[in-house]
Order: C-alpha cells, then sequence, then structure tokens
C-alpha cells in the first residue's frame, strides 16, 4: 500500500471528483491525527464521501475545484493521499502550504483551468510534466499547466527527502 | 535595495492593494526576463500600477485577493518583491508555485480571508508568525492564518538556500 516514486510522470485512473476549497482537514480529519498514517488514511475525505478510503484504488486520480486543500499546514493532508497510492491531484487551484506539502512529499499536483469537465469515474491518462490530460470516458483532451522541472524531480525522487538523499550522495 | 533577512517576523509599512488573480507576469513580465533582477524590478506590476516600483518604500506591503501569483512558474516574480523590499504579501489565496518560490527566495505571505478589508495607503503592522495585522489606518486588528514554524525558519534563514547552508553547517 505504500506509494513507490513513479519512473514516468505517466498515469492512468479513475476520477473522483470534489468541489471548491476543499479543506485539509476533510482530507486527514482531526481527530484522527494522533494515529498512524494508515489509520488517517481510512477517513480521508469520510465527511463529504465516505466511499472513498474503502473503494479507492491504486493510481485513481482526485479532482477539486478552486483552493484545494485548504486551511491547516498538516502534512497529513498530502501524505494520506500518496498513502492511498493517487496518482496525482487536478484543480482549478491550490492552496499554498498544500501545494508545498504535496510535492515535497511526491505527491504530483496539476493546476487546471478544465478542471471543472471532469465527471466522477471518468478514466484519465494524467501526463503530470506535460501537463496534459486524455479523459479516455469523454474522448477529450485537457490542457493543465505542465509541472515545472525541478518539481518533476522531487516527484521522481519520491520526494523532497529522496531529492535531498540523491543529491547529497552526488555532492 | 537588498533585502536582508528579518531578525523579527513583526513588520509595518504602507499597504498596496491589488485585485484577484494576479498573475507572475504581471509581477515579472515576460519581456524583461532576460535581464537583470534589477532591471525586471522597475517594472514589477506596472501594468497595473504604473506608480509601483519608482514609490514603493522598504517595508512596503503587497496585498491581493484570491489566486495571487498566478501563472508562469517564474521566481522572478517572488524576487522581484524582495528586490524591491516588499515585507510580506497578503491575500485571500495564493498559486501554488508562487507559494513555494515565495518562500523558498525568503518573501514571507499570509493566507488571510479578510485581506479585502485593507485599502491602498492603510499602514500595517504585520507578524507572520502569529498571522495579527493591525491595521494601524482602521485601527482595526485582521486574523490572518499563522505561517507554520517551518516556513518561519526559511524567512529567517532568508530563504531556502540560506536555511540549508545553515543546517548542513550544523550537521
Amino acid at each position: 500500500m505504500t506509494a513507490t516514486p513513479s519512473s514516468s510522470s505517466q498515469h492512468a485512473g479513475r476520477a473522483w471528483v470534489f468541489g471548491d476549497d476543499l479543506t485539509s482537514e476533510v482530507l486527514a480529519p482531526g481527530r484522527y491525527m494522533k494515529f498512524s498514517i494508515e489509520e488517517i488514511a481510512k477517513h480521508c475525505l469520510e465527511s463529504v464521501e465516505p466511499r472513498f478510503a474503502a473503494e479507492v484504488r491504486p493510481g485513481d486520480v482526485v479532482v477539486g475545484g478552486r483552493n484545494f486543500g485548504a486551511g491547516s499546514s498538516r502534512e497529513q493532508a498530502a501524505e494520506v493521499l500518496r498513502h492511498l497510492d493517487i496518482s496525482a491531484v487536478v484543480a482549478r487551484s491550490f492552496a499554498g502550504l498544500f501545494y508545498r506539502n504535496a510535492f515535497n512529499l511526491g505527491l504530483p499536483l496539476l493546476v487546471c483551468a478544465e478542471a471543472g469537465s471532469i465527471r466522477a469515474g471518468d478514466v484519465l491518462d494524467v501526463d503530470a510534466e506535460s501537463g496534459r490530460i486524455d479523459n479516455r470516458t469523454q474522448r477529450r483532451a485537457i490542457a493543465c499547466e505542465p509541472v515545472p522541472a525541478h518539481l518533476m524531480a522531487l516527484i521522481r525522487d519520491g520526494g523532497l527527502l529522496g531529492h535531498l538523499e540523491k543529491r547529497l550522495k552526488k555532492a
């Protein structure tokens, strides 16, 4: 169940679709913060989609609206999505702290003006590096903002810690 | 004119107020990207406020609406504000890449639901660590989201590079 660093920037998965201002509290509910990430992950998004944690499959994609990940700075909000093997989050915009934490933990986020066109259950091919999503279900290509190369390097190394280890070994 | 790392998280300055979706292109116009940061800074925000670069004073505060810093990943968008000695940017929300770049470069950002209450020229005491702004002009306190301790450490060390240098020296 542990997310492994991806060797490619391409992923295919089913879409789970949520609305604007989805908070870090909804991703990682405060009352479980004292437990392990495994336990917190079981309650990820349960207040808006009780089936999510049980039914999500490795490679699935979380889709949001504006200001995804708003609220507290807790890293677990991104960590649970990594733990559940979510391949990417696609949203109109992200809260700054969530954006920072997610890449540091190796979870790719795509800023996408057309995120609203994606429907629950659509099968998506996501290429974070080019910012291209192929919506196989709708037979439609969606252009997102490409993830900059320096952040793709973090993703490939499984997050900031892996990236720094690799850089320091080279030095 | 070079921004120096601040020893405290408190700053006072005049507010420069802008709207929603202020882009990195407006902060650091693409046609000046080949020039030095000094040159780019002269054109910071000129398309929406031609007086800005010439009249901004060290310690002044930039205030925005939603999705501040949207668009390209260019680091210069945050770097010009540091170069102009802006003490903080206060906005309803920030674009993820801008948020990441700004803290890495030592520029504090405050997420503030009440940013819209601030008017151009208001004198503000900004305390990034506690997330408290005293609007001296309006005699009103504004509660923003506190900047997390690990990001305040970046700010105190003048950005990510200074922070890593300090950490590696200790190790």
